[in-house]
């Protein structure tokens, strides 16, 4: 790992072009909108390495590996993030001669994400191969405000001859996904046709009948005046075209701007959105380039208001923090409850599918915190909405009367990942997501969820984990057999410690909801008893789990055992691994990772983070001892877990370590494979690695806990909080913890275990604790 | 299960055509010669529902699924089963209309699998659309004596109708695989070419290069008299076709001989191929039909002389047990040493690649009983061969220092199969082939093999079990963790008893081994240890394990443990299955076969049948009874094991039960799968059944044992033993056993533990012992 990027904090900057990069940098520089999102590819042609990837999100592929090993209950297909149609494209001629990166003379060049506007920017100087110079400036963003739109400025200056510019920009349907099999193309096409200045493409995905029209308008100055000149245009199945040839003299600049509209069939009638699309563009048009850019300035203005953090005095962590704010908003904003947030967002192809319990266990709590509470809400009643595929997923593995398995990776609901140890195995997910629902509840205090939705998922969830125990004879006691829990490096194990815990906990959880509810609404009650078909009798079963569950501890060493037989493996620590070995999943074989005691995430660790009340300190201390130095943390939702845990113990130093490895796990490329897509899900670990690690915030009946500690290599952090409608801004530095109410309603809160309270007209100021490693 | 097929002791019979069971059919009368081999697939067009398959020994492709989980360690392909070229083809024309038995009226069908003379005949009367009525013998088989010649004979008699009726016999280069990724297509065309009377084409598999040519010529007769006609050829990138058009009156009969060749790069240069194939044409064409048709039937007559299984009174398993052997020497016939036995030999495209454990388990013991020494040599040296490329595979997941792990699934030795949990887990597979040396010793007394390979094979996998097993702290014993064991029912369990077991006893035998070619040679030892770099050292620890190993058991019941947790399951028994979810694995997910106590194949059990001196009667009965209730036999090599183990423990009504469910297992198709091909490797349990299970059979130190039993539903049985040279026949009946010497020198052997001696000129008799169940 070396640092190649520059350090800003308010931009991620590539000084100086290089080809074996590319694939990386267009992770990294993507942009998106929360509705569609796009690699940092280039507009003009580009002949070297590159993944082209453009998405919409919420349309996906069902592909199917034909041939292959399969297993009984394996899903139909497995859902592919889908790259669809390219409507960045825009060649460039000079002189007859294709502007192509990768075939010239190139200097000055400069790549900036610019975080705090959500724009991409490109300079640089390219020589032709005939000797001809021209400067480009171009930049592009997707538009958080008209989630349809996007707009690129394409300057081309003319620095050292006379002749003829040609753009030609375009809008290509037929692309390709590089996981295709055997170069399948996933898109058929549908219509296509020219409109004054620009015109339209629409495709549909060979399955499901997702249609997608992409329309370009464009507009062309030359030293600031506007040209009207004829366009060459040409249409082909999938791909319309227009060429714009332009004379220069020496030191004339041309300003290129092209608008796209990208609209789908998840929102509009298919009959419909060739016409849509085409109002649109003309609307765009009108509205212009510059306003456009204005709006988009202004939302970004607005997020980073509600959610920005600042360090002061380390300039490499601010620029860490902010790049994953910035893509967790590029990627979901909360606003349409049919999308999720997929491990690479809009940034790449890897992993089919976009909901993962990524989403409840890493994103839920960022979004809980820094958005209004509706955000949050609707990731819960994503999950509502797909109970009953929840139900027939457990159908399908051989569990009955209503027990919900909820997929591990899905796109509608419908398992879409075929691995049998992780699609049947991993099934703590189910943990995951009861737990956001106690989650939500705890920060929100809104436990009319419980009535309108979250009850019947707690329910359905329970009989999961009660059929899922089963007693043992031999034992006289309950035991869980065959499960994967969070450290995927271990596979089919028996009675692992968090997901049996968890499932305990889950079942303990919906009993006590169970009688809130009933106390609260009697009616509402018994309308969910009957639509669930729930006796009470039903809870016999979990009560008797709970009084005699097997959960693995060891006491010689006074630990919880990660699962059975767990100390039967050579015990070793990550210190005594050379470099070369690391990251272990890409130098042993599986064969040698699974009999390793090496841990490729948190698992006892994830639950002692979930569970931290249950247990006394010192317990946590021990574990944390005995497992973190077992950790490779090869799991990007790894060393965010641990870093608040170490930052609870003390451990200032390695919360510090574990904190910087989430924070620019993407833009140092840790690990060697940013080029796939950024590490989106688990960008939200860094944001808790500060707010719930070093500022120790926990949420508790609705009220909000800080136990702040600051980073040694810091001067001082502050970040916001939104919290029942109030805006908060707490800042940490070597003295005091200030907290500052910016908007709304006082607000009560804890400071070291201290009740105080942060009024609109009066900051609340306490003195910093001194906590020593 | 119904009995569709009628019962014959030398045939396989089917009367009527039923387009349902064409696929399943074309795997039951499949027939070859060891070299190569095919479906019963039509001469003629048909157009209903088949599996086309031609198949030549060692010739294979390595595929790829493109999109996929991989894991470290995994090889780059797995091996496909290669569907060849066409050279059975002849299409039929009647006064210009194609026949075609999906689209005609068929009456007095009968197919026919002559096993005696090694042939497939088949008969039928077709009325054709338009009314026109022929009859059809056909009759074909691939010579036993000939490895690479084909040869049919193909009738049509006229039966109600003037007119034309048109041969048009090709050969086809251009076929496909069913289980092909996106209808890929594996052969490119090389060349082809016509000559007088037929025509050749070669192609060339896409990958690895295997040329293969294959040509025809063809003769004519028209109610006995030789026809010389001008036939039309056509020619296209990967076929070569002649027509031959002929005048007919009611009643005329007309007899069609096709020969063909089929070579390959594997045997002949591939410059040289066309014209060898060519001269091998213009032979056999002179040679002709009758005398190719006694060679084969001379042949067959051989083979039953060494191997025949006789039962008398009870025609449904004299069948099944035929068909077995029938279908093995059709598969192997021990000649060609780079050959092995796939488990579908060349009957169908499942499962990639040829070489599995079955072989050492399963067929070793009935080549090492029915057919010379050097058959079963061969089989052991195959392995020898492919002592590096275990090495490398060892290496690959991290073993060191010489450790081999041989393949899971090979065709040249290396792994060709990607399931992690089978590929890297199902290791026991390498005690199997240790084991196999040591069988292939207790029977041929041939102790050179050790000083020439196999001491060199046993050190190696000594080294893996001892690299493999782990000392556990914890425990202060050392443990095997993350295996499979022959039960694929359970995956990456810990301190499976089967193979921790079989590891040890591979160290011990290789350390007495070790002793007796010092011994015995010191020059060659001293030569095998600087060739491996073995150093007496090394045993240090191989006796460390062997005293301090961890091996399963349950004291309460007097039980060895298949694996540790195996008790924390729900303990059930196969009675208490309904019979809609059998067998399990079509319809249970996997995920519930995993978690269940059912068991696929015998795993405890397979270790008592290998090891059965090692443990008291007692013992061994108490484990059957324990763990065969819970074994569901849904792998064709479970049923024969645990008939021998009845058959010792005097559960003699079981042993026949299971006896039956292998014998005819394809025949009867138990498990509604023979339309994918023969379970060829799991017919040698059957003949184990009856030899080392109701006769009783064993080899130790070089000399036979017998202690038989005769089911209650037989009259009588005998069978052929090929004994260092001597050729044996045992007959059992309710009365005596008779050990006849039918060649060579007497043989001494053991009844019920007494010694005879068994001399040419005196057959033994010896009282039949009563064994009450």
């Amino acid at each position: 790992m070396e640092q190649y990027l520059e350090i800003d904090p308010w931009k991620i900057v590539e000084e100086g072009f290089d080809p074996n990069r590319q694939r990386s940098s267009e992770s990294i520089f993507s942009i998106g909108n929360g509705h569609m999102g796009q690699r940092a590819n280039f507009e003009e042609h580009y002949s070297g390495s590159t993944l082209q990837g453009s998405y919409i999100g919420g349309i996906y592929y069902p592909d199917k590996t034909k041939v292959g090993w399969w297993k009984n209950g394996y899903p139909e297909y497995f859902a592919k993030v889908l790259n669809s149609v390219n409507w960045i494209g825009i060649e460039i001629e000079v002189n007859g001669h294709r502007l192509d990166l990768a075939e010239c003379e190139v200097s000055d060049f400069t790549r900036t994400l610019d975080m705090k506007q959500g724009l991409l920017k490109r300079s640089f100087v390219a020589e032709m191969p005939t000797g001809d110079k021209i400067e480009v400036q171009a930049c592009r963003f997707v538009s958080m405000e008209r989630p349809e739109v996007g707009a690129i400025e394409y300057k081309v200056k003319a620095l050292n001859f006379d002749g003829t510019v040609t753009f030609t920009p375009y809008v290509n349907g037929e692309v390709t996904n590089e996981d295709a099999n055997y170069d399948e193309i996933f898109w058929d096409e549908v219509e296509q046709g020219l409109v004054p200045g620009g015109g339209l493409v629409t495709t549909k995905t060979k399955k499901l009948d997702f249609y997608v029209c992409a329309g370009m308008k464009c507009s062309l100055q030359k030293n600031d005046s506007a040209l009207d000149i004829e366009s060459d245009s040409e249409c082909s199945s999938m791909k319309i075209s227009q060429s714009y040839e332009v004379s220069v003299s020496e030191g004339d600049e041309l300003c290129f701007h092209k608008y796209a509209i990208v609209a789908s069939s998840l929102n509009h009638e298919r009959k419909r959105l060739h016409s849509h699309v085409k109002e649109q563009l003309s609307d765009v048009l009108s509205v212009g380039y510059q306003t456009l850019l204005q709006e988009q300035v202004d939302r970004w203005d607005t997020i980073w208001d509600g959610s920005d953090v600042q360090i002061e005095g380390d300039d490499e962590a601010q620029q860490g923090i902010r790049f994953n704010i910035f893509q967790l908003y590029q990627t979901y904003t909360g606003e349409d409850e049919r999308l999720n947030i997929g491990p690479k967002g809009f940034t790449g192809e890897k992993y089919g599918g976009c909901t993962y319990w990524d989403t409840e266990a890493y994103c839920l709590p960022f979004y809980l915190n820094t958005a209004r509470d509706e955000v949050a809400r609707n990731l819960l009643l994503y999950r509502y909405r797909h109970l009953p595929k929840a139900i027939e997923n457990a159908e399908k593995l051989g569990f009955t009367d209503g027990a919900a398995l909820y997929p591990m990776v899905t796109m509608n609901g419908e398992e879409c990942h075929n691995e049998w140890e992780i699609t049947f195995e991993e099934i703590h997910r189910n943990g995951a997501i009861a737990y956001a629902i106690y989650n939500y509840i705890q920060h929100t205090g809104d436990t009319d969820y419980l009535h309108e939705a979250g009850l019947e998922v707690l329910i359905a969830i329970s009989r999961f984990w009660s059929q899922r125990f089963n007693f043992s004879e031999k034992r006289q006691q309950y035991v869980m057999l065959g499960v994967t829990g969070p450290n995927e490096y271990e596979n089919n194990i028996n009675n692992n410690w968090y997901t049996s815990y968890i499932g305990c906990w889950t079942m303990r959880y919906t009993m006590q909801c169970i009688e809130n509810v009933r106390g609260e609404s009697p009616d509402r009650f018994k309308e969910i008893c009957d639509k669930v078909e729930f006796e009470d009798a039903e809870t016999e079963r979990w009560k008797d789990i709970l009084d005699r569950v097997y959960l693995p501890e060891d006491e010689n060493l006074g630990i919880i055992l990660q699962q059975d037989n767990y100390l039967d493996k050579v015990q070793r620590s990550t210190s005594d691994l050379d470099k070369s070995e690391r990251p272990l999943n890409q130098n042993w074989s599986w064969d040698r990772i699974l009999r390793s005691c090496f841990i490729k995430q948190g698992d006892v660790v994830q639950g002692l983070y979930f569970f931290e009340d249950h247990f006394d300190e010192e317990t946590i201390r021990r574990n944390f001892d005995f497992y973190e130095p077992r950790t490779v943390h090869e799991s990007s939702l790894s060393p965010c877990i641990h870093a608040i845990l170490a930052s609870k113990l003390g451990y200032n130093d390695k919360a510090y370590q574990l904190y910087l490895r989430t924070a620019r796990l993407d833009i140092d490329d840790y690990n060697q494979e940013v080029h796939q897509g950024l590490h989106i899900t688990s960008m939200a670990g860094t944001w808790m690695s500060i707010v719930e690690g070093f500022a120790g915030k926990r949420a508790k009946e609705g009220t909000l806990h800080f136990a702040p500690t600051l980073p040694d290599q810091w001067d001082a952090y502050s970040f916001k909080i939104l919290h029942k409608g109030s805006l908060l801004k707490v800042r940490v530095d070597t003295d005091e913890i200030e907290v500052q109410c910016e908007r709304g309603d006082a607000v009560e809160c804890y400071l070291y275990g201290e009740k105080y309270k942060a009024s609109p007209d009066q900051p609340l100021t306490v003195p910093a604790k001194a906590v020593s490693a």
